[in-house]
């Protein structure tokens, strides 16, 4: 077995296939080379960037969205999110979003940190985070036919009081309203 | 189109089969009836629980782990992780990883927050996050031959930094830090 020597690739690819796709998701088998030299495989789901917006408004209230999802079978509370198309500015797919799920736009956007590996093992799905204030009405907005969603605004202090509580399971929105709670001690 | 109505399940699943599996995840197709009441489809992962610990040595160090991630093709650090076997206690699964990773044990464990919804779009996978101090060494410790990995010890205060400066990427370990520090902030 090689020793550690670095943050190099210890992985060799021998070839690569589609072993299923649908419109959301394409799942690879890759023939690999494992770091031990041994032959092996490798899997993991192709999907493009994920976005989630803490969208605020004037009354420091974060607009939550519900709904049922479907792998884990329950109910969610989350920020507004959604998936870039492949090539798509991830800061235009969360402002679609923000108007499909929410029919609102906002005035002022910002990135809320860095990149986010959402589960490396598996996929290469990057998630992408934004702070958004200054919501209006958005116009001409059209709900996503596959969703059924619940939207409400709740004021910042309680989605942070129901993050640390675990009430709220999903990934992405803990890590948004985690940042942001940090960004807003700082102030 | 139906109208929301409270937290109910607004998807049926007419059938489900295997299209992709591996000895690390499964991938159903289920036939189904939208929200919208049209046939559809949905694909997900299937996959047990993931674990990671923040565990803390008596100097306030925090240990990391840096590997290749395949999926997104860069290195990473991260707390301790791994997936639990099925059926098997995440607590069990994740003491059984600090060992084989960082032939550590700890004298002293507890749930560092909630369940997490890795990626609740296309996975069941579910998060459990532990704090862990008391370290000492593990005995009879065995690498996993697919891992080639860096182990190391960081102050968690240049943890955390590094968390807000998003060279962290992976989810659970900017959760699991985040939540880690509030913690400490609550103290």
């Amino acid at each position: 077995m090689s020793e550690p020597s670095g943050e190099r690739n210890p992985w060799r690819r021998v070839s690569s296939r589609v072993v299923y796709e649908n419109p959301w998701m394409t799942v690879r088998e890759d023939q690999v080379i494992r770091p031990d030299g041994q032959p092996g495989i490798y899997g993991f789901v192709q999907k493009g960037a994920a976005t989630g917006v803490v969208a605020i408004d004037d009354e420091d209230r974060v607009v939550l969205v519900g709904q049922w999802r479907y792998p884990l079978e329950r109910y969610s509370w989350e920020i507004v999110q959604g998936g870039a198309e492949p090539g798509e500015d991830p800061l235009v797919a969360i402002q679609r979003e923000l108007a499909e799920e929410a029919g609102l736009q906002a005035s002022h956007w910002e990135r809320l940190g860095g990149l986010i590996q959402v589960s490396n093992c598996i996929t290469s799905e990057e998630g992408y985070l934004y702070l958004a204030r200054g919501l209006s009405p958005a116009e001409g907005a059209t709900p996503d036919p596959t969703e059924e969603l619940q939207v409400v605004r709740q004021p910042f202090a309680e989605v942070l009081a129901r993050v640390d509580a675990g009430e709220i399971e999903d990934a992405m929105t803990v890590i948004a309203i985690l940042r942001a709670a940090r960004l807003r001690d700082a102030d």
